[in-house]
């Protein structure tokens, strides 16, 4: 193994000066191994916040552009070894495409965050991109980095489940019972604005989580789906509620559930899968312990322990602390980070790589979820009949 | 409060001479308060294996019958004092309506197992008995039996909750993996006859409960619905997995999910409601504690104790022990038996009572199950289509 | 199997009569099966109160006794077929030897409420006269019922453990903070008389189960120990709060914690068992979950399941629902009465039988609970300097 | 808020070139918030080694020393600017003295691992060294870094538990179950070897952090103690199994269980507070609750939640993420850092600083622990004798 760390990639983040987490997530998450440093930012779209928040992030104001498209022009210009090497886009959804776009054409890999964007033609802009200029591209669906996660999806292939007959995946939170009139705004108020946000609320924001994740420990694609959404509040007119029932290729039944209103939950989002030999049920609040059950023998609880016998190579590489010794979120999204660092040094080093190896949520991944919003949506406007995947 | 066990209930077993255990569970739970004795029974259609179970069940042979019919014309000859109250109806499901017309019509109180029968035209003709006879009939739709089921029906009623947003009822077993080609047979080779025992599989099993037990709870109606099941097995071909699809007639979603091959699995039956001020879960394997969440406070663990601040009037009512001393699914299925009773002895005893007021099971959610079995498969039949209710 | 319920037992409670729930819990109990019937009854020391009792429990008044003297005198002259086989005793502690031993000396077999006495002279003249008389003895430590704690003492002595290290067993309440002044005279004014309730406080009530758990799971007994207990109360002046560490004969540690004045545990008795093999841990207000562990190894979750591959015959045999269908308090009660049961009609019948193949509490388990009681007083008496047992 | 990020403390790491973990957990925690940047090290005795373990951790070669004692000559030579702030020391415990008080000497903060040292006069000297130098002094009792840990200790000093009456702290493991002969060796062979690491086995490793965290949630100081201990190993000859009851002196109890032999469990530290207001647990292996139970009212679970009611205000503050988003080991070690931080900018600026208001443990908390080390050997070795403290 190349020792990495001595030569840390450098980071650029694109948004995160507002107020929300998700921006300073990202710069904790990829430094989290000391395998990439934070450098520079556009943090804001005023200059002046860019480079506040440049301070707060620790970084000089010099490397804090008033606009992606200051930094990627400034950025490409400096020398190669001091240039930044990728880009981590936590801006408003509707602009992923086309920072992502510009930056890999510019040369610099990207980290994304999620939903990849708010329509099919943007998402198949992406895909096309990122084909056409071979850089690395990286969608920040987290949860998949958790560790069990990568040992159901072990478990699920090596066929200890059997064959999958139903999957659901619940995700669940309670915030917008305590939105104000006029909340939505302070929370970006282009969140509310379908020009901009496009259709979808919660479907998009915790929805689309929900059904990587069951594809991710699956590997299975809607054939079709149906789905039924509710709006409760006064404050918006998206989506806060819905259910999906999906029809998989394989002949499996699939129910995703998401609600941004049930009272008192935090960020609850679970998976169960059945199985014709065995089932599974995780919970991401307990991320640490997964549940094996089957037939007649004692629940399994195959806590996250990289010396456990029952531990897949995967989770174990996942893991950074021994068991008992509990990981959590920083973690689970940096193990994204930290695969897409591998390829991106692969491909920087003109390494060919195999891209259906590697853990990480892809640009398809990203096509598909944005198909899966798209599909519930025109669901949901025309009466809830079934689509066609 | 009058003293009623020093004048127990006469008791007719109909069924309970087999395999299975609900019979037995009859038994015990009427009688646990020794408000009621057994004393009679048709335990099974051979007049042989009746009088064994009779042996088994305690009572004397020569009140062990060869069949209901003969146990109705005998019973009904006995000395007013002597012969048996109510008749307790645990045969396969496609002979309840029959059994409990006749023990009506000749006087006799019913406390019958679910689902009430196999089609809507059966369901019409027991809602129709029961009105004409005056008599007392009880459906064991026995979770709602759980003290803390009364208390969240009682916290939902008064309002604590707010309106209802949303409710997922979920009930899983696994125990179907394990069954050997030609186990449906000994389990009751009417199971598996549709011309008996009808099209509903799990759905009838396991759904209906779940139906029941989310209907309970908020008193919310369907407006439409739609299902989709599967058949995993090679050993059937009735449903042994499905979702409904529901909106109910005040504008909130539900989502009933059943599964007889969730492996490991036992009898994991939830109940999740979502309302505008708090939302609440229970699970039927941990009854004593009901979980209450609202937002931004501490998750509430209401734990059944009838002198706890927070126990409601109906759930302290429906106590045996304090606090910490746990009670189950016997002494849930029992307070279905001690609120029947109660009206038993106001008919009995010519006292008007208020159907309403009553916790029990009554004909007319008996007749939503059939109804609510009725519209899935309907549902399911037509490619899943929505159906009106 | 010869059926015994066709022909129960006769019952007669001796106390139940007045605030406190054992009484009901014995009677309830006892006939949970139909192997016994409560035929009567000396519920109270007032004539009165003991008639008002009778026709709450459903007995004949005729049967009321206004003293335990005059109901086994009565009940000695009946015929018989007719009068009582066994007593049990729901009384204060300090009135169990006078009573059990007369009514075996007058060739009744007696079920007893813990602790078994108050000191241990009375404690000696008991196992005389069990020894003497040959009736069944039976001590309601009723958690040792429990089907899984059955399972866990059958995994001990198997071996599955490997050598056993270290126990801790704790039972834990909070009730005594919501005691008022005089509220101790409310619940028997004897409870906080040296001279009649003996000098243990919650020790007596609480602390004897945690140890009789602890000894029934492992077989093991202690060398010596040592203890220290605290009183918080103005309301009472015996111990509410305590610790007893124990070394065992085979050199392992035990620690043993009561309490009645942990701020709102109901009743919280939980084990702790370490082997060389592995551990397991139980809780009683989740009783049908055996946690399960060895080093490297999924956690297990033994569940009560009587079909399940894991389930040890005494648990199997211990359980009266499949599992899923949750069974708790009343049935692990009841477990002790059918154990004792069988061994009544051995001893009734004449054929021999082998105490030590029981599972039932016994007066030698009732002697070594007073033993434990001494000891611990005896310590706490004495700065908390180690006593031998 | 002056920004501090943009000028990061420097960092170097004594330790961390060997096998275990908890090198990089000092270099990832200390990192975390990009406060810190590690700039040197000696990770090791032998030079070579320290150096590759450079590259490991991503420093320049250059800096990595092959002694402490180089380290502190080199970089105290360095200019200002430019060498290290603090030292943070992984080192044997052992070792912990000499190393620490001479960094201190030579003007270097110090963060130092636990056990703080191994005896009593070591530890008074460590205490005179911070009183005389003025250099801040932290000890990485990482479990008090745990937002739920601290809203703990907020909401007893506040008084919302009452008066203490019980405290429970109880830390088991079960890895030695695993270990292989000669594998105390491969973990550091002075571990087991009492003229380097002292008398204490797994009461070092693990009871000390139970200790800790009791006095830090309580703020109550031991009166006298007792303590048993066994060793169950063949490969060492030092407790792996221990309890020490204390008397303390406001008059309450405490036990103190440590473990390293219980099958199954990774790191399950605990702690259970009873007040006679209400009472309080938590548990490490599930560190986002917090339970608090008084009686008569719902159990309420506390979940880390920066922006809920309940949350207190140093809680809140030791929280990254929203809730429902895991926080865990590395977090809670990294809060230990951060307030370590605080203090040394204030020192370094010249600035007043109250450390009693420091929630990071301090010398005393070190002392205080070497303290309850010695006493439970003593008492050990006096046949588990009181020992005054």
């Amino acid at each position: 193994m190349t020792d990495v760390r001595s030569k840390p990639l450098r980071m650029a983040l694109i948004g995160g000066g507002g107020a929300g987490f998700i921006g300073k997530v990202h710069a904790t998450a990829a430094t989290l191994d000391r395998e990439a440093v934070l450098v520079a930012g556009a943090f804001s779209s005023d200059a002046k916040r860019s480079r506040q928040a440049a301070a707060e992030f620790g970084i000089s104001t010099d490397r804090a552009y008033g606009s992606w498209q200051q930094l990627l022009d400034a950025e490409s210009r400096r020398p190669e070894d001091q240039r930044v090497n990728f880009l981590s886009i936590a801006t408003p959804n509707f602009t992923h495409c086309e920072i992502a776009c510009a930056a890999m054409e510019a040369g610099f890999h990207v980290v994304c965050d999620k939903p990849m964007t708010i329509n099919l033609s943007d998402a198949q802009q992406m895909v096309a991109a990122v084909q056409q200029t071979g850089r690395v591209f990286a969608l920040t669906h987290n949860y998949s980095g958790y560790p069990l996660m990568r040992q159901a999806r072990e478990m699920i292939m090596s066929g200890e489940l059997g064959e999958i007959i139903a999957v659901r995946a619940t995700y669940v939170q309670g915030w917008m019972h305590g939105m104000k009139p006029g909340a939505h705004q302070a929370r970006g108020e282009w969140k509310s604005d379908p020009h901009r946000n496009g259709r979808a609320g919660s479907l998009g924001d915790v929805g689309t989580h929900a059904f990587h994740l069951a594809s991710f420990v699956t590997g299975l694609t809607p054939e079709k789906l149906l789905s039924s959404m509710q709006s409760n509040s006064d404050h918006h007119q998206l989506d806060d509620y819905g259910h999906a029932m999906i029809r998989f290729s394989n002949g499996s039944t699939g129910m995703i559930t998401w609600s941004q209103v049930t009272h008192g939950r935090l960020n609850d989002l679970s998976v169960e899968i059945d199985g014709t030999r065995a089932a599974l049920t995780w919970r991401q609040e307990e991320p640490n312990q997964l549940f094996v059950r089957a037939l007649g023998k004692p629940v399994h609880i195959y806590e996250r322990d990289p010396t456990a016998e029952h531990s897949s190579p995967s989770a174990s590489a996942a893991c950074r602390l021994p068991g008992g010794h509990p990981e959590a979120f920083f973690e689970a999204f940096a193990n994204v980070y930290r695969d897409a660092f591998a390829d991106m040094r692969r491909v920087d080093a003109g390494i060919a790589f195999d891209r259906s190896s590697s853990l990480y949520p892809s640009v398809h991944d990203g096509y598909a979820g944005v198909r899966f919003m798209t599909r519930c949506l025109d669901s949901n406007d025309s009466n809830s009949q079934w689509q066609n995947w």
